[in-house]
Formats: structure tokens, C-alpha cells, sequence
């Protein structure tokens, strides 16, 4: 076998949750692994369970000032400390300086970052980098752990975009974002999933520093493409909303000419793109204040070569 | 037929939308009405749509300061006016004083007021009079229109509770709560189910106002008893949540002995009462802050005698 991806071990792991304060599965599950930490207890590993935004968990609310998962970039982070910066800016510094420093040896080795949403997306795994073999492995290895279970892979691998989420201070960052679920609310099958998908990954990254190989594989995924807008007045109302015919169809292919917004007149807007696409993050509440009424994704695959261990000699 | 129940022509209707300023169907159906009046125009009657809480709709949330919901009794309502005087106790005074005043002939005769639910009640009316004969009928008449809808009665007439709610302004009060709907999101279907309600309701009074007869009827409602709590350790954070087998069955028995709570342990809390309950508002993110795991009910039979319009002659 061809030991073509060696890659070293793996022994600081962060689970953060309460990136977004009303995002309630991460913040029960990591409040209740800080009091119980031998559920995520791995032998040779330090797994750091973590509340990123604890003001805006406080209030359940998304955020105090500005969006933590999107300021991890370097003109965020390198703001000095002043009186006025926004809280999650420097909150965002901390974490940085806790967890990073983002792209150095230094950095933690794996963030899973637990997040939900009012999409019927399931549970879901977010990759930020497509030629990342060892979460391409993870992946495979939760995707069938899961089954029959579908847990979909999205990658948010865009030129044209750039996420600065708070995970991405990581060498392999991963979100977990598992749907529907109105925020501000626990419900014991989000739960449940959110759990088993953090199991399955420290049970791979065990295995992984153990020695075991990981034979080439590929898994299907989710590419974002762009975002689409809501149709709305002068003054700044909606006036469509998400068609029923597209409502909870995240994943589902969306061909030219297929409904997307409705108006109350019963006016139906259609998709006007050349090409079919998958929508997902379709009617998420976070996003209408951003204006984003779904992400369009393209199917691609994504391939690993064999993994291991570089430490284990063979 | 006996003519035991004449009953004023009803000629001044309101509809509320965004006393919580974060469930956006009423606030959706709501503006759009603003702007397109004939929807909800009838002959011979005034009805008006009315953003109850703009300030907590332009942020999206539920108040600014406290609960609009919570505020029509005479406490606050006498309140004077000064620079600390909560927002919304500040603007109950203003709809009292437009719509009301409360308890007087000068009150509108009836206000719908339109909510949402992070719980699967479905389509719910909700009542404050258990002999409010009109509103029982109009209740009957709508159930029977939503067919084979399930369009459940809620009734909030208990001895310990005062809700102060801003539709308690008007004669008759009409509570419309729709769910499962995430706060801060419009669902086509849900909005559907809203908009049919408050049509089916218009078409009743204008019946009644034209003189049509409603037979004696008698419709099935839920009675509110009280509340269950959620448990929490001394920190305040929640140490268990709804029951897989407890969620998203509202209105459905529940006996002692059932399984109400789930610890992350895996350990159930069983349901402690005496009898059968029927369970709503299970899970209503909104009650978190409240403590307020789901409110249990019980079942009533309302009865209203022959409805006529009094100002009609033989």
C-alpha cells in the first residue's frame, strides 16, 4: 500500500461550542462535557471542550456586537485592544492566542465547531479545505458510522469567498451544523445526532494515531457556490417568501424555472440559474438579516489518498 | 329558535401583528395588509392591521424591554409616563388608549392577535372567556372552515393565571398561534394556515353582521392548568431536556408515569401528576427564560347558545 499521506499525530482536539449564542446543542453538550469530561476522553489526546461566545450564550442570542465565526481573518485579529472593538473581536483574539496562533505549528490540530440551524440540512459536516486527506477520511469514517443516517458534506472551498470562521484558527477545521432546530431551543434528537457525530470523530482520530491505515477513499460533497437573495421593497421588507415547494429541501436538486419565492399575491419567482443546483441553508433565520435566503452548492467529489500515522513505524 | 343570545354588531376588528417582534407571520401578513387593504376589507366593518411592537420588529426579537404580551392590566397600564418607563409598558398605554380602553364600550369588539411557536401545536385559537359565546361560535365556524386542518382551542381562563395579553383590549379576544415555526423565519405553509384563519373569521363576522343564525353549538377545547418546570443545577443551566418521546406531541395525552425529561446521562424524568394532562407549548423557545418546559392542559367542552346579531329584525 502506498503510504503517500503521512500526517502527524493528532493530540490537541477543541470542541467549541456557543460560536453563536443561540445555538443551543453545542452549548449543552460542551457545557455538560466541561463537568464530565471522560465521555471525550481519549487516550494520548487532550480534547478541550469550549464556550467561545459566553456573553452571547448568556443572552442567547447569535451575537453581542459582530459575527465570531466570521472575524478569524487577519484584519480582524490583528486590531489592537481598544475600548470600542466589538467584543467578539476580542474575544476572537483570545480564542487565537488560546487555540492558534492560526496557521502555526503552535495551532490546535482539530476544532469541531457545533452550530445549528433552521434548515432541514440533517446532520452535516463543513469542510473548509478540499485537499484536506485527514477530514476527508474523518469524514468518510462519520458518514458511514452514521448510516443509515445521512450525514452530508458541505465545503465551503470558494475563490470568492472567504468565511474567517472561528474554527478555521485549527490545522483541520470541521464544523458540525445539524438542522432543523429553532434557535434558543434544545431538542433530544439534534442532540443525539450532534453527540454521536463527535463520538464517531474522536473514535477516527483515535484510531488514526493508533496506527490504524486508511485506505483511499472519496466521499461525495457540497460545494457553496453563492448565496441568493431575498426579493424585497424600498423599505427594505420582505415581500416573497421561500416557496413551498423549496421549503425543507435542502440537499434537493433546483433546475431553472423551479419555484423559489412566493409572493402573498401567490406570485411564483422562479430560479433563473443555467444550471441545476443543491440548495442548502434554505430558510435559515440567522441569515435575513445578511439577506441570504439559501446557498447554492455544486456536487463534487472528494478524494483522500491512504492515510497514517507518520510516527507509527511500520 | 330561541333568541337567548343577541349580541352587538361587530363593526371595529383589529389585527395585531409583531407583539412579539420575532414571529414574523403576523408580522409578514401584517405589512403586507398595511399596503393592501382589500384582503381583509368587508362591508360594514373597520378592520385594521397593526404592528403592535415595531421597535422589537425592526431588531428581530421578541421585546425590547419586557413582554408587550404580559403588560395590559392595570398596574402597568396606570403606569405614568417617564424617561424609565419600559418601551413596551410605554406603548400598551398607546394601543390602550387606540384601541381600548379595556373593559369600556369604546373597545375595539374584537382583536385578533397573530404568534408563532417554536411547538407543534399546529393552527391554534386562543380564548380568554370560557362564555364568550361569540367568540366560541366563530371558533366552531372556523374549525369546521380548516377542515380537515386540525385547528385546536386553547382556553387561557384559569383562576391563578392573569396573562394580560394585548388582545384583552378588545370585547372579544382572539389569540391565532401557529407552529412549528422558528422565530425570526416565515414559512409559506404556516402563513397559509394564518391567512385562512383570519379569513374564515372576517367571513363569520360578516355573517353574523348580516344577520345569519348560528345554532347552538359546542366545540372541544384545552383548558390551561399550569406549568412544568425545567431542570436546571444551581448555575441555572438546564441539566436535562424534553423527552424525545414529549416532543412535538402536543395536545396528546400524557400520564403519570410517561417520560417527560432526559438528563445527558440518559436518565429519564418520568411525569409526576395525578392524572392525564394534554401537554402544549412543548419546548417554545421562548419560555426558556421563563423556566417553562410546556404548559399542561385539560379538556373542556365549551358550549355557546343560538348566536344572532341583535341589531337584526325578524
Amino acid at each position: 500500500m502506498a503510504l503517500s499521506n503521512g500526517c502527524s499525530p493528532v493530540t490537541r482536539v477543541a470542541i467549541f461550542g456557543g460560536t453563536h449564542g443561540n445555538e443551543l446543542s453545542g452549548v449543552y453538550l460542551v457545557k455538560h462535557w466541561l463537568n464530565h469530561i471522560g465521555e471525550i476522553t481519549r487516550a494520548g489526546m487532550e480534547v478541550t471542550p469550549f464556550i467561545t461566545n459566553p456573553r452571547a450564550v448568556e443572552k442567547c442570542v447569535r451575537y453581542i456586537d459582530v459575527d465570531l465565526n466570521r472575524v478569524f481573518d487577519d484584519q480582524h485579529l490583528r486590531k489592537e485592544i481598544t475600548p470600542t472593538l466589538p467584543y467578539e473581536v476580542r474575544r476572537a483574539k483570545e480564542i487565537h492566542c488560546r487555540f492558534g496562533p492560526k496557521g502555526s505549528d503552535q495551532a490546535y490540530d482539530v476544532i469541531f465547531d457545533l452550530h445549528n440551524t433552521t434548515s432541514h440540512m440533517g446532520p452535516t459536516l463543513i469542510l473548509e479545505d478540499s485537499k484536506d486527506d485527514f477530514v476527508i477520511h474523518m469524514s468518510h469514517y462519520i458518514q458511514n458510522s452514521m448510516a443509515p443516517l445521512q450525514c452530508t458534506v458541505l465545503l465551503l472551498d470558494h475563490p470568492g469567498m472567504k468565511y474567517s470562521t472561528t474554527r478555521s484558527i485549527s490545522k483541520h477545521p470541521v464544523g458540525v451544523e445539524i438542522g432543523p432546530q429553532a434557535h434558543g431551543i434544545v431538542r433530544a434528537d439534534i442532540l443525539d445526532q450532534m453527540r454521536r457525530i463527535v463520538k464517531y470523530a474522536l473514535d477516527f482520530i483515535q484510531y488514526f494515531n493508533e496506527g490504524r491505515v486508511f485506505a483511499p477513499c472519496s466521499i461525495n460533497a457540497y460545494q457553496v457556490l453563492e448565496k441568493e437573495v431575498y426579493p424585497r421593497d424600498e423599505n427594505g421588507d420582505l415581500i416573497a417568501c421561500i416557496h413551498s415547494k423549496l421549503q425543507d429541501c435542502d440537499w434537493q436538486e433546483l433546475n431553472p424555472g423551479d419555484p423559489i419565492f412566493v409572493t402573498p399575491d401567490g406570485k411564483e419567482i422562479m430560479y433563473k440559474g443555467e444550471s441545476t443546483i443543491y440548495p442548502t441553508f434554505i430558510n435559515e433565520a440567522a441569515y435575513y438579516e445578511k439577506n441570504h435566503a439559501f446557498t447554492k452548492t455544486q456536487k463534487v467529489t472528494l478524494q483522500a489518498q491512504t492515510l497514517r500515522c507518520s510516527s507509527i513505524q511500520q
